[in-house]
């Protein structure tokens, strides 16, 4: 694989909402995914990161009333029947290795996405969501032994949304929301090149 | 690209901290590398982080006994003159939109090791730095507005060391210290995919 494969990749790889209900996602494949974080870089080669996967009916009707989705969209309460994610991957911290991962849970998950854009799925990865109920119905832990600590939920299946990239402007106080147009499209403002990088003084 | 080269790619990818101090890192290139953080997902897309690229000598120097190497090794200061990384990038957070960036710290650094490893480049993700004084020496902010604050240094160049996975055992007390052989090899023990997935109750 070049460059240019990759940085495509990573171009290509929207966070999506909303997915296509009738396609289930196997088992099988979250663990391939899985699999993907295993080699990653860790901080003090811990690697404290644990998964938990939920692709059963019962578990997901359990998990998607406890994420909050898209905070900008006041009126939009997240995917209606029909286009709600057809599995989660739950990131959890084992805590028997410390508080806190370092970085290690964006380098993961940063993984994980690729590889479920190179398998033609999509998904969003959210931080606003009930920890303890969701400990709770996924019984992530033995009861008085609270070690398993969800960070993050990947929402995935197939998507059935369109998402663009648009160009931010390089101003101090560009808006940086996301936004959707009437035809249901997806719109990203990402920033410049130029702003990412600082000058040397 | 297909799913089974992107986890090849994973899989080669290792944090490397012996470089060929003769061969230089073009700064065009790390601004490649800058790049493919563009388009990674962004917790509230707020796209909070900053990127402040070293490649002279003069800065390099300030910089490289900032950091600490290799926690593990005790007897072993990190890289000496010779195996010396030949660029650094370093991570800032804009403290303009908040005092934390989710995991967006990982998303990108996972980004761009991937891409360093591309283009033949090798590296180490540091979080063991004097914040102050690398502030200080790199001049990240103007007098008295402490905006941009340094989360990691990626120290890079072309590798010159080789690194090998070991299976680790799953047992709860298996030692996940990595660990060098007197050929100079830099072994990492990485953890069975079964000990990262966990049991439905």
């Amino acid at each position: 694989m070049n460059f240019e494969n990759l940085r495509d990749l990573m171009i290509e790889n929207r966070t999506v909402r909303r997915f296509n209900q009738s396609r289930a996602v196997d088992y099988d494949i979250l663990v391939k995914l899985v699999e993907l974080t295993r080699c990653c870089p860790s901080g003090r080669n811990a690697q404290p990161l644990r998964y938990r996967l939920v692709t059963s009916t019962e578990e997901k009707a359990k998990v998607f009333p406890l994420l909050k989705w898209a905070g900008y969209f006041k009126d939009w309460d997240g995917p209606s029947e029909g286009e709600r994610p057809t599995a989660y991957i739950v990131q959890c911290l084992d805590t028997a290795f410390g508080s806190n991962c370092l970085c290690d849970d964006g380098l993961q998950l940063e993984a994980i996405t690729l590889g479920m854009h190179t398998m033609g799925l999509g998904g969003c990865i959210i931080k606003a969501f009930n920890v303890v109920e969701l400990s709770r119905v996924l019984e992530l832990n033995e009861q008085y032994v609270p070690r398993y600590v969800p960070r993050y939920v990947l929402a995935l299946g197939y998507p059935a949304e369109k998402v663009k990239i648009e160009e931010m402007s390089g101003s101090p106080d560009a808006d940086f929301k996301y936004f959707r147009t009437p035809d249901g499209i997806h719109h990203v403002p990402k920033r410049p090149l130029s702003e990412l990088i600082l000058p040397h003084r």
